[in-house]
């Protein structure tokens, strides 16, 4: 009997095109859906027997066919595109292991529809987990470097102008915090998808008395898909796992614009080893920023995956159609793949570069970005509004430019000269006073609110974020341990059914 | 004293490009701005008082003129393009009430990008709210109209085939299920977003000794975003938030899809009353889906505001600047308008289409939607494993097509010939249970495991689904409190400041 | 000395990381890579020969030394990711073939920025050729079904409402037309794109007096890219050839769905043979549209892989960088294999889908599509203005509608009743003629307006666009000819150049 | 007469939901849309009375109510959204001027579907020119400003590493050389966009004799889109629109990001004047590019437009539907717009930027992007393979970097001791010969290769494209000119008709 004409309802094979374009891409990875595949066989003819569904003898045998097959791995199943898909082959072979009366049986009260749903959430359930571990990495690197580098001095920018000293480890906890949102979507995600569609059949439930809940359990969800019409028709926890990557991808790269900007020549604060960058083939001076380059580069790709699985889904039938489910979710292996070779490389730049403390240290002193704490010191010290201290220290800053004097050479006269043009008479300010506001060591630790890049502030800031990632690492064992502890009750389950006879 | 020109480092007004393109379109909605920017300015006036960061007199000067302002409106506020925006024409508005020397201490321990930034979260705020508000309406109709049609058996397809039958509650309950990880998406979401940036200053703090924690609470935040850099730098709530926007609106173009198929003069299965078509100026027999057109059609903008979002802020520097922190978040607000006016429409639609039930059920009959029950029929009754069951209802099948008798006509001795053909011997099959298996609304009846279409399963999960609804509800009721307890604090705060003198 | 080590600027090798995450992946099409690469060092070796920038016998030594590269094919060069990607490797096996010292005079004038941009020219056009071919034979297909079906009357749709009786020849003919813009599109972005950077060197051209235009001759082009800073950083003709291919998979998009609809069992008006569908796992009664989902699922890829280029594009300098010209042009290559393959199965749907007369008649006779034909008739013979007809004829359609009469059934009575209620008087209205418009195919027969369906109007109109066609075919053997003779000029030269010594 | 009510088909008037948010948006720019509207009209009665197909007085009296409505203006019609759209006002409100019976002639032969289609052509023609025209101005900019600065040296970057020295002027040559491709593109949309889908009727023609060709002429069209099927249903022209501009915004946000990076305080090799910048409310010092965060932000939405009308598009059907031709079609309006305005801005960016020379030619001169001329010397005069020279130079550079010594201060003696290391033995190079490549001024001018940044080779490039601009320019006047021509022979035809009686 032909399996792949499962049907007389179509009567001639499929055209070479069809073959060609659509069928045989999708056995691509049967290396990774043969596990999975393999659980869900279990977990139903488990859940058949139990509810006597199937006959004790048919079950035994069905358990035993799946376990020998898992034995001999995905390579002992021959592919034959014309099947269609990676679940056909694998009935087939089942078939022809254990006879096509008792391979047939295990068809029972489902259908591929909710078979695809399950392998679906399955894989994206493993996929999941590992773009949480690769971001936790990142994640504790990042907040290493940042106590590292607490008190490394350097300037910080709004609109890529210089605004006011900070410390490059102040940076780095910034980008740690944003990426802890980043890990929230992510559990969010992972914690809402790991509930089961198998069972919802082709989309419109069956007449046989299944056990949904027991499948679940069997396959680590803590429960079912209820209605079973979007439990095959939706796929929205892969455009939702998507869209987690797109905001992800679009934070690195900024951070990789960072880096792009900061190692320029005329930055010159931040530098790479050689490992991480690329030379020229006729530029013998040149040391170019590939990682960084691919980091921003990439970051359409994701975005763009998450485009086009809207688009493919976008006016397709609120059920069970191939644009929906298989063309729909295509783009978010690939996305989910790719991010995790992105958040390798971010992890790489995050351990590997080096702040160039001189540099960075005078570059802050000169660039006026420690003005505002100037202002800010009239405020407290000499009851100026900050409106009326922005202005004189405005009229002082574009003096010291149009001389040429760094910053941290205003002194206290110029300071008073400002003050008597823009307010009438000087302040009396402390000619000390001046020079620690516009000392950026100083400067920084002054600034202490709660947030604030001061070193204690920040260590204390870290301290915290560590505990927090801790605890998310622990979050992820627990996951761990639990789908562990699922699939050794499947596979004992599977065991004792194999055994009964 | 010019407040325009804010400082003497700029020496030139702005060119009339910048003016007319770029600062007064950011004018435009003052109306909705002044509130929320008044509500920042009284929070952080009390703080400041509270925090002895200004003296008694200047902050009660402060608060009256705040509440003046209040009192007089946004209509009061002279608007002056070249002030850049909202921000600075209200602070000058405010000098000019109070004087140059009182209004010019309000901006002390913070900065435009922290309260740009406040702004932006109050505004979402608010938004989110009315959006899943909107949201809930729709769920609402659709399990009310779920509950009505709970009987209305009609086909249910996939890849628009005939699959089974189901009924149209099925259906509706279907799409419930699938908007209520909508809601749940908007509520997490607005819960992560209700953080408070302000005190981040400029991006790095302040040396003042705010208190971060009070003005979080008197805005009704739960707390303040820690990393000052990261309060500035990142608007990923807007981000997340058009996220949620996009998948919602891929839902609501397959529903419109699907009505948009079933509404053919050749499905005829769901019309709608004349007020939500429009017809043809020269086709006089036309009745036009507008509305359907229109749900499907702005899809494209909702999830492509995402893009625009996403685009404008890659590749920005991980800090304020205008493209990640004012394009980078316009479509937000445009796609948040376009997705509750599309949401309205959606409840139009959902409440007022009705089934065809004589057409519906006499699809249902004929399109050999039912031929599924007749396989699991074989099986449960007869032994037969699912796929040589599957076999004989396929030859069946094709033999009824070839001779153009519909599914409900086949009958007993069709199925046994079929069944010699496939399996060399009759079945002895129940001719009450082949006509049972083939009537649509026995059919239907007998799906009754979980999450299938059986009338009385689908009333227990509507009657569960809306339980849950409420508790959205209430859920909502609580944010409207808590908002409106902080308010009252916040005014009653500022009033004592106020009359304290 | 160690090629892969360019110079001793970088004193490190690569991270593991940069290695397989970055150039690995670089060196997977270098099968293809390989020719295109001859081609450039031939071509750039012959002109430094024929210009004197390097000696007669180090040019003979490397154009042997290519010519027998060339003979061992891309398998015999040995590849090694640290060394960057497929140049670095082909100049490594070079200079190991032909010593250091000749192999290393090769670069003279030029850099891999420039050769890059070539590579990318020359893939480019080959692609932007093979897609022309593609779509070619789309338009073939749908022409020839044009001219065999030019008599099948079918309903015409708007707004998937019946409008009026239309020819499936006239659909197809419409879809061919369409089609043309999109092969005129692609013609265009080859002709403009056929120019060549090499030369351009790093991005600021070269102090050695090289001839451009004569390297642009040898490799096909019609000529250079002027400014060299613009030559190596703008990759604009891989944006606008993967638009092209957007607007072209939308229309694809358009028509599968078409189809897709008009293959339900409620349609029912186009038949694909079995060899296009798949069944179902359950549903033995199910024939899916397999192929047309394809086409529109992948659809959504084509559009994002522009939006992630454009993304990828987006902020990078205007420069050589690798995110604009590495990762900013990846997805062009995809996207093309993939529109190629749709293009491929949109021929199999337009040559194998087939009318079903009877079905498609009888909708276009029962529907009310002919209506606007009475209305037509009443204003050219019955002196009414338009609109008045119009009113007329929707009060005829409405009556028979809520008496369940068909369209072909409205007989002249019911006319004049219509007549009375709306205008006063009945209109003494001809029996036949009205017999005649509510006939489908007399009524598309009246029709014959340019660009009307009338099956004579469709003939000539095939016709034209047929010859249309040959002349594109002619445009594009001109294309191949140009193409080869270029080729043989270029190996001629060599070959010349290595037999000299 | 209800006209709002077109026919008694429907039989409730719209939901005020569908009145608020679908119909009155669409009368929004019923002030644009009013013009061109009248023309459809008047080339439409004028061809009708032509050919016959209504009566001499009839089309007269249409003629004069046109002209009527035409002198008061699009305030005189009063605007009912009810009545859906435009169109259907303007009708009403002619009637009501000329009496039901001839008003409702004038809807002969045609239907609003290819009315809508021939009012899109009509606005995106005229959109299109000026977009052209704005685009035209910063290619002139460009070009005035790269003749002006052909001589300022700067470092030329490649993945923003100092590379080889280049000029400003080179640089702006180089934009101008790509936006003239944008020109381009934008002309041939403009080319083939010109033809007019009017007749078309609904998508199926007329049995009226109507002359295509003659209302093509009246209203400025080359020619008619034959097949009426895709003469409504395709807006191919919008996207491809769409396409044009979202390359072009690439490119600008590319320009964009290269001024934000040279006017930072550590390039320094750019400023503006303040007029195009704003400052901060805290940090006295800050000079913020808003016009260049700005024009990089927008670039965003443009590509997202694309975006948006490609998702409404997908999956409809081929014809006329709302979707495809109304929301489909949106999003251009405002990208075109947009672009405008960012057309202005750049422009005012090119026209007011200014280089730093002292700054920018420090720069060039020891940031060692001189370096690769020293490589090119040693293979021209000592006979080195390029790949030789490029190790030579590589370690040079190494050791000036190691030991802090700026590229110009690199003499012969440090040469010789790397060729020494390297080769085993110095060259003899003359120390003038170092000098000269490491003096920038010197090195650009050395580059002479067509193409190249040398200040003559420049200038007679800057001279040829300065000519092919006025060649566009002139082809633009032909526009104006032959639009303005076809409306003066409407004018007159539509008088003349009026006139007759």
């Amino acid at each position: 009997m032909s399996i792949s004409k499962v049907s007389r309802r179509l009567t001639e094979s499929a055209a070479p095109e069809v073959n060609d374009i659509i069928f045989k891409p999708r056995l691509a990875g049967f290396e990774e859906t043969f596990a999975p595949l393999g659980d869900i066989n279990k977990a139903h003819v488990v859940m058949l027997a139990e509810q006597g569904l199937i006959r004790p003898e048919h079950a035994s045998a069905l358990a035993r066919g799946i376990l020998a097959m898992e034995a001999a791995g995905p390579g002992a199943v021959p592919l034959d595109p014309s099947r269609e898909d990676a679940y056909f082959n694998y009935e087939a072979h089942l078939m022809d292991q254990v006879g096509a009366d008792v391979g047939g049986r295990m068809h029972t009260g489902r259908s591929r529809n909710d078979i695809l749903a399950t392998l679906d959430r399955l894989r994206g359930r493993a996929t999941l987990i590992e773009l949480i571990e690769a971001l936790l990495r990142v994640r504790a690197s990042a907040l290493e470097q940042a106590q590292r580098h607490a008190e490394v001095v350097m300037p910080g920018y709004t609109h890529l102008q210089p605004a006011q000293p900070m410390t490059y480890g102040f940076y780095l906890a910034g980008v740690a915090q944003a990426l802890e949102r980043d890990t929230r979507r992510l559990m969010d995600t992972l914690s809402h998808m790991n509930v089961c569609p198998l069972g919802a059949a082709a989309f419109a439930g069956t007449p046989f008395a299944i056990d949904r809940q027991r499948t679940a359990e069997l396959l680590g969800f803590d429960t079912f898909v209820d209605n079973a019409l979007d439990a095959v028709g939706s796929r929205d926890f892969v455009l939702e796992s998507i869209a987690d990557l797109s905001l992800l991808a679009v934070l690195w790269s900024r951070v990789a614009q960072d880096y792009f900007v900061w190692t320029t020549h005329e930055f010159g604060m931040i530098e790479f080893p050689d490992s991480v960058a690329t030379t020229s083939s006729i530029m013998p001076q040149k040391k170019n920023p590939v990682v960084l380059e691919y980091l921003k580069g990439r970051t359409g790709q994701i975005v763009a995956a998450l485009m086009a699985c809207s688009m493919a889904i976008k006016g397709t039938n609120f059920t069970h159609t191939g644009d929906a489910n298989r063309e729909g979710t295509q783009g978010f292996w690939d996305a989910a793949r790719e991010t995790i070779r992105c958040l390798n490389l971010l992890d790489l730049v995050v351990r590997t570069a080096r702040p160039v403390e001189g540099r960075a240290g005078r570059l802050a002193a000169e660039d006026f970005s420690t003005a505002t704490a100037l202002a800010d010191h009239m405020v407290r010290e000499h009851d100026l509004s900050f409106r009326a201290a922005h202005h004189v220290v405005g009229a002082v800053v574009r003096d010291a430019m149009d001389r040429g004097v760094p910053a941290d050479r205003i002194d206290a006269q110029m300071v008073e000269a400002a003050a008597r043009e823009q307010l009438g008479a000087p302040l009396g300010i402390d000619a000390d006073a001046v020079r620690a506001c516009l000392d950026p060591v100083s400067n920084v630790a002054a600034r202490a609110s709660a947030g604030s890049p001061s070193p204690d502030t920040l260590r204390a800031h870290v301290h915290a974020a560590l505990a927090r990632l801790e605890t998310t690492r622990a979050s992820l064992a627990q996951w761990h341990e639990r789908l562990a502890a699922a699939q050794r009750e499947l596979q004992e389950a599977t065991q004792a059914l194999a055994g009964r006879q």
